[in-house]
């Protein structure tokens, strides 16, 4: 079946890997797309995939790779290290897509605890940097079957995050590599807003990189921690049913991934947060897909 | 003389009309950009006029006109209004370009204290009203010699104050109209992180629209209240020296607008802030727009 609802488990940030697979599987998921740090907490990548396997479930996504903006041959090497490793957890887990969020600039890598350079605020150098650790990447994600899936965030995580902000540089990024090794993600948060939006999907579709839909809305005021103003469907200002048309329109019919960073739904009860997804998916998202899609559904497009 | 600096009055908003003149004139500017309020609380667009060029300025720009989304045939009437009054602000006080935030979406309309609908998040369409509006205003602005100047707002304020969110798309939305009728603004807080900012300001130069060159950093991280994250040059992540080049590169010579809204600057004493202003414009700005503008400069390239 199409479409499928995966948890991205930072949606449930207090749960381990074998809770949060329980929980999808109680509210009746097939997928799901686990941060790495509950793969080393459950022991490692080959014990995590035993869970999401026994649990009924599939990976969608690995979260994440990336980081490779560092100016220093020494960060940049443990940055390509670390993403080497994550393309092996991501195959052994059965994730076909390691999400990749590439990193911002030397000047605010202090923010994240980095070395960086306070004074180096290129991002055009940036951007170049990324560019070559992904010519390393590449080869060793064609062998373990993984695609490197860029991630264009919202431009407001440009200068600390991603200097990788919009769909159409992402495609324009990947165009060096197959499209079996590098591909994109439409966030609807990170690019609800963007001009380009129905045009970058679309030739995302025809470049066969639309690797995965990952949904949540956005939300006002922005979070005093702007990172969490990540919203449940239908809280903020998201066009689901234009977007979710788009990408169904390409072809895409993977799994569709909820990623909400959100205080108050990061703390509430694991299952409440599932069964709003869920109930919400079926009402402001899937409609929209299927129609596109051009499949007979049990839910009326409201 | 070229790339004067203008006082936006949102980076000293403690003044009124004759102190912030009073102050820009003392710090040595040549320039200023009024808040409309400021005009209202002065007496009038003709006696600011007076105050600006008494005090030996001139007017840079009139912030603002805009906000022109609204579905209601009311609400656009009532800010078709506002933005003709506005229009004939800009010309009484002698400033040729009338800043341009085109307004949101008619979900998050309330977050400003207008009216909306919550449930219309259809970014498409909020954009085609802008550009009907346009069509009614560009006579007048034809009429009075002020050029209407869209400026794209940083995506983070798509869903509440302007759906414009790139200087491609801004241009783009130009393009149906006379140059000297519709500009572009390029304002490095809301542009920096933009993949296609150099080529669009390119664009820009080419089609001859840049009406404006506007200033200040982007701090992180994001303020509480998000509108306050502008920071004086130097303290934040923008690359000045790139955006500046690239901006002279065009043959633009006009003034340069320091507009900055952030909490503590804009409690500070406003020579001090003036003075911040004038040397951080010298040594990180200046010099990059009088090198590529070919300028012989008593200040060095740092």
């Amino acid at each position: 079946m199409s479409f499928e609802l995966s948890l991205n488990t930072g949606t449930t940030p207090n749960l381990n890997l074998q809770q949060a697979v329980e929980a999808a599987a109680r509210a009746g998921l097939s997928h799901i797309g686990p941060w790495r740090h509950l793969l080393e907490q459950a022991g490692g990548a080959q014990r995590a995939a035993t869970i999401i396997k026994e649990g009924g479930l599939q990976a969608s996504t690995l979260c994440r790779g990336g980081f490779l903006t560092a100016t220093s041959s020494q960060a940049q090497q443990e940055a390509l290290d670390s993403n080497r490793q994550a393309i092996e957890e991501a195959a052994t887990i059965g994730a076909n897509n390691l999400i990749m969020v590439v990193g911002g600039l030397p000047s605010a890598a202090h923010l994240l605890g980095g070395a960086g350079d306070r004074q180096d605020k290129d991002i055009v150098g940036a951007r170049d940097r990324v560019a070559r650790a992904l010519d390393q990447l590449v080869p060793l994600a064609i062998d373990h079957g993984v695609c490197l899936v860029l991630e264009p965030l919202h431009p407001m995580y440009a200068a600390d995050r991603a200097v990788l902000s919009t769909l159409g540089q992402a495609l324009d990024m990947a165009t060096a590599y197959p499209a079996e090794a590098v591909g994109v993600v439409v966030d609807t948060f990170h690019v609800f807003w963007d001009p380009q939006l129905q045009q970058q999907i679309q030739r995302a579709g025809h470049e066969r990189r639309l690797a995965s839909y990952q949904i949540c809305d956005f939300n006002l005021p922005i979070a005093s921690n702007a990172l969490q103003s990540r919203g449940m469907m239908g809280d903020g200002h998201v066009d689901f049913s234009s977007i979710s048309r788009w990408v169904a329109q390409t072809g895409y019919r993977g799994p569709v991934e909820v990623e909400i960073f959100n205080d108050e739904i990061n703390a509430q009860d694991a299952d409440l947060t599932l069964n709003t997804m869920s109930e919400r998916f079926a009402s402001l998202v899937l409609p929209h897909l299927e129609q596109a899609a051009g499949i007979q559904s049990a839910s009326a497009i409201n």
